[in-house]
């Protein structure tokens, strides 16, 4: 399969957080994970890190990225960095929805709570 | 630097196809790169592979992708998943810009023509 719909899978849920995975090893990938995420107003991940590089595309909407003791400020079409192994947390401080394309340089994405233990995430990464 | 903002980054182009680097080596990263490119009206890539896995998520417009002798027909909100290592080619088949945004699992990203030489890009990936 070399198409997918985005809008055909299934959601699933965090608090907050609604997420679609487009790819990944449930889609056949070996590499690579590409997740969509809408994060509603006053919502925020939690702080967590991976154990892989992440790149976010923020397609609509504000927030704050809180990492490595700052707090950096973001809009509609930038792009955030973040290391491997790195904690962070991403906070919709936007009157609307956050919109993010975030894409992963492993699959399945691993990823841990700042205490080191892992992160269950209710998706197949 | 955890932020880019995707608009002052300078476009590289090819016969028409904008490029932006969102992430990648030349922004510090080490395993992933990420690229926004715009393709015009009646343009296409160059027929290329890659040496990693690539995942496009379309933002805009309508296409077809031709790889492994098949053409599939893709539009907004649908996403391209791209083997490691295979030949294929984004055509914008619509009436207005395709908008494209590409995730690889490498970085800088290895690109190939069909007969397997080096394509090299007028951009750092």
């Amino acid at each position: 399969m070399y198409v997918v719909d985005n809008a055909r899978l299934q959601p699933a849920t965090l608090p907050g957080i609604e997420h679609r995975t487009l790819a990944g090893q449930p889609l056949g990938m070996r590499q690579l994970s590409v997740w969509q995420q809408t994060i509603a107003a006053g919502q925020a991940t939690p702080p967590h890190r991976h154990e892989c590089e992440e790149v976010v595309v923020v397609t609509a909407g504000r927030g704050e990225l809180h990492i490595a003791g700052r707090v950096e400020r973001f809009g509609p079409n930038q792009t955030l960095l973040l290391p491997a192994g790195v904690d962070h947390q991403i906070v919709n401080t936007g009157e609307g929805a956050l919109c993010l394309t975030a894409a992963f340089s492993e699959t399945p994405v691993r990823t841990r709570l700042p205490d080191g233990s892992a992160l269950e995430l209710p998706w197949a990464s």
